[in-house]
């Protein structure tokens, strides 16, 4: 039996402990974004610096001006070196009574006659990262060392826009360096169909609040005089779109690039049909841009989708006011060259363009990440591609990747390094959503996944 | 001394005694609309009952299905009968943090020089019922028995639409026999100026939920694909107006009367324009129909509001969700012989029609009212008329009112009777609002009124 395949077996001999580690970091409610669960954030990075502390990791809680970022490092000298990025921090988990077990209560479930990890978090992040963690363990465990170097970056404010980290690699730069950045928070192509993600697109996240009237009133008294702020909000975000759903922001689409035909070609022949996509959420026609594939309008292609929008009365039964205040949180996903800076600009002037008189807005907006493009040439891919087409059977695919994960942007920038991405989520793990889920076999085959990638990646 | 000076003497002298009672009943939490309040809303009635007992009445409590109504009678044999309406129950409280002390510890406090009493309700409409309550015991104090015969019927459900008074109207019409209904839940035409209402506008409120997905989704993987229904119910709602203030369902102002010219000259008279309006509330320009002064915009003129709206990630911070339902609470006043059930059918339609491919919408409805007109050449209005007039030393304006007082019309349907409605709010109580209030001198004047009013009815 050669090192790898003692590792492989470690791996699946310990399954069972794997998983309870996993509950267990699962267990911890370590929301980023709300400042009641800063307790739990701690309590999440003490878990991991503990778990891998217990790996023979030199580890470590970083302080930021917000959550701490876990720290952990064992060299290997002669071998290349690896960084790895994953986040211990989680969504909120309402709307709570969507969840048919509490989300901090981790269990296994079926779904589809598939099992099931179930919890908030069982996909994204923790147990994504947790395949990696339990890979180091079957190495050690199976040869008493890793193949490669390896430093673990672990931080808790992915899920709040990473605002504390790029000042952080600046200021830990020369302890990070590393061959090449492995990130572990992306999604299979379908199941039992691996993936490396080469694109991300950026994404600028905005909150407003109008106001209009000092004070709420009464509809009865005022209704049909006084500004209403819940219109006005409406009016605004209804303009972002255009009928053919294209969003209306003057130069929204510069930097945009044009995919070229043959990939085009390619992404038709891949047979990705609305129904395909959509069916399983319940939806069945794409609501983006009318002339585009619907690969593209999740891929490639920017959009502005409106997250969270209230104001008024939302409680039971009727009230008849008219609010002071209207509110909704807007963000952007954005490709190619497109500029958050300048698009962050363009969308507040046009809100405040569309303001009628009486009314005035107030912004208030996380950091912006432009998209990002990783080669897909290197050496490093061409092995991870190897060790992933070995354990799952079939070859990898490289896909772009809806969503955003700034940091890559930051590896680059500050650390002159190129990131992997190869994740094993899948496309209904309902992150972000209640009843989160990660596929047992996500886990098992992800963590069996990075055992031969570190062995591709030491070669 | 006559009997009515006696009377408002003994009421001058008793201030601080009512204002005690007052404070008693502005405690209790009675807010109907919200189920957590019932226990509420029956103390308030008892407490009610239990103080007209103390005057003689013959009180009770009857059940309704929803909350009770007090019922209070004093027959006086040889003279004639009023029925007078109010309510005990009040608006929600919302937003709480907006209060500057809690709404249910009401003090004395000073706005602008005048003192005022401050807690929900305090104007509508408990401060307002007790400004009769304290007029009988008045009467009853300086003459041991009041100059007329008097029943109270006090409902707990006018907040929350009056859903069960049509049927207990139905069942206790001989019991609530009058010769007349007085109502106080309507304001002044402006501080020490004296009003007599002869027009309400109507009612619909509806609340819709639009779904789509049939999860919570992720916006970077969804984004640019899966129908936004937060963006759906922004183009509803943003379609409801056009740029000229109008609004644009099919028919919406069939039965809207034109206001005849020499009533706007009138009006135009009045010289209430949108700076004396509008400026106590922070606002200078009137939103509604563009080609109407703001007097028809508030009392003449048919409106469309959004009271609520809501969905998707409102908590701190960011999440990048793409909700599965959008929810709105919407309503419309009307005027003339505009039909709720007509309209509120146009609206439905209107909204469905509005709905894209993939996405289903939920209505539920609360009872809608027809706007209401009461004759303003009745003995019982001059009598009411020369009353005001001699306790405010002007004379009382009579006006249409934005609002809607849905019985009104049940009582000239159910009890063929008409109705008086005499007020002492202000348009700046904040009814429906933080910090609502009542001036003292309303609740004074108020009361001092009711003993003349009751008195010149007697004659």
């Amino acid at each position: 039996m050669s090192d790898l395949e003692r590792a492989l077996q470690a791996a699946d001999d310990g399954l069972d402990k794997s998983l309870e580690r996993l509950f267990a970091l699962l267990k911890i409610p370590s929301i980023s974004t709300d400042p009641a669960y800063r307790h739990g954030c701690r309590e999440a990075a003490d878990w991991l610096k503990r778990d891998l502390a217990s790996l023979g990791f030199e580890a470590s809680l970083r302080e930021t001006p917000g959550h701490p970022v876990v720290l952990a490092k064992q060299p290997k000298p002669g071998a290349p070196h690896v960084l790895f990025y994953g986040h211990y921090d989680v969504q909120p988990v309402d709307p709570l009574d969507k969840w048919e077990t509490p989300p901090f209560e981790p269990r296994i479930g079926e779904t589809g006659g598939k099992k099931v990890i179930l919890g908030r978090g069982s996909s994204d992040d923790k147990g994504q990262v947790m395949t990696f963690v339990e890979a180091c363990r079957a190495w050690k465990a199976a040869t008493g060392s890793l193949p490669l170097g390896v430093t673990l970056m672990i931080e808790g404010e992915e899920e709040c826009g990473s605002i504390n980290l790029p000042a952080f690699l600046d200021e830990a730069k020369d302890e990070l360096a590393a061959d090449a950045a492995l990130v572990c928070d992306t999604t299979m192509w379908g199941e039992g169909k691996p993936a490396i993600t080469s694109a991300l697109r950026g994404l600028i996240y905005e909150e407003l609040t109008i106001r209009a009237a000092n004070r709420d009133l009464h509809s009865g008294m005022y209704g049909g005089a006084a500004r209403n702020p819940l219109h006005v909000l409406a009016q605004i975000v209804a303009g972002l779109h255009d009928e053919t759903g294209r969003v209306t922001l003057a130069g929204f689409y510069d930097g945009v690039p044009e995919t070229p035909e043959p990939i085009r070609e390619q992404w038709r022949s891949l047979g990705l049909d609305a129904e395909a996509f959509l069916g399983p959420v319940g939806l069945s026609a794409p609501a983006g841009e009318a002339d585009r594939m619907i690969i593209e309008q999740v891929q490639s292609r920017p959009t502005c989708d409106v997250n969270g929008m209230w104001g008024g009365y939302t409680g039971a039964g009727a009230k008849t006011v008219i609010p002071a205040e209207a509110h909704a949180k807007i963000s952007f996903r954005l490709v190619g060259d497109q500029d958050p800076a300048a698009i962050r600009q363009t969308f507040r002037a046009y809100v405040r363009e569309q303001l009628p008189v009486d009314c005035d807005v107030e912004f208030s907006g996380h950091k912006g990440s432009r998209a990002i493009q990783v080669p897909v040439d290197s050496p490093a891919l061409a092995k991870t591609r190897a060790a992933l087409r070995d354990e799952w059977g079939v070859e990898p695919i490289t896909i772009g990747l809806g969503g955003s994960i700034p940091i890559v942007g930051d590896f680059k920038k500050t650390l002159g390094m190129d990131t992997l991405l190869a994740g094993f989520a899948l496309d209904d793990d309902r992150i972000h959503s209640p009843n989160e889920k990660y596929d047992l076999e996500s886990f098992r085959r992800g963590t069996r996944s990075w055992i031969r990638i570190l062995a591709a990646l030491a070669a």
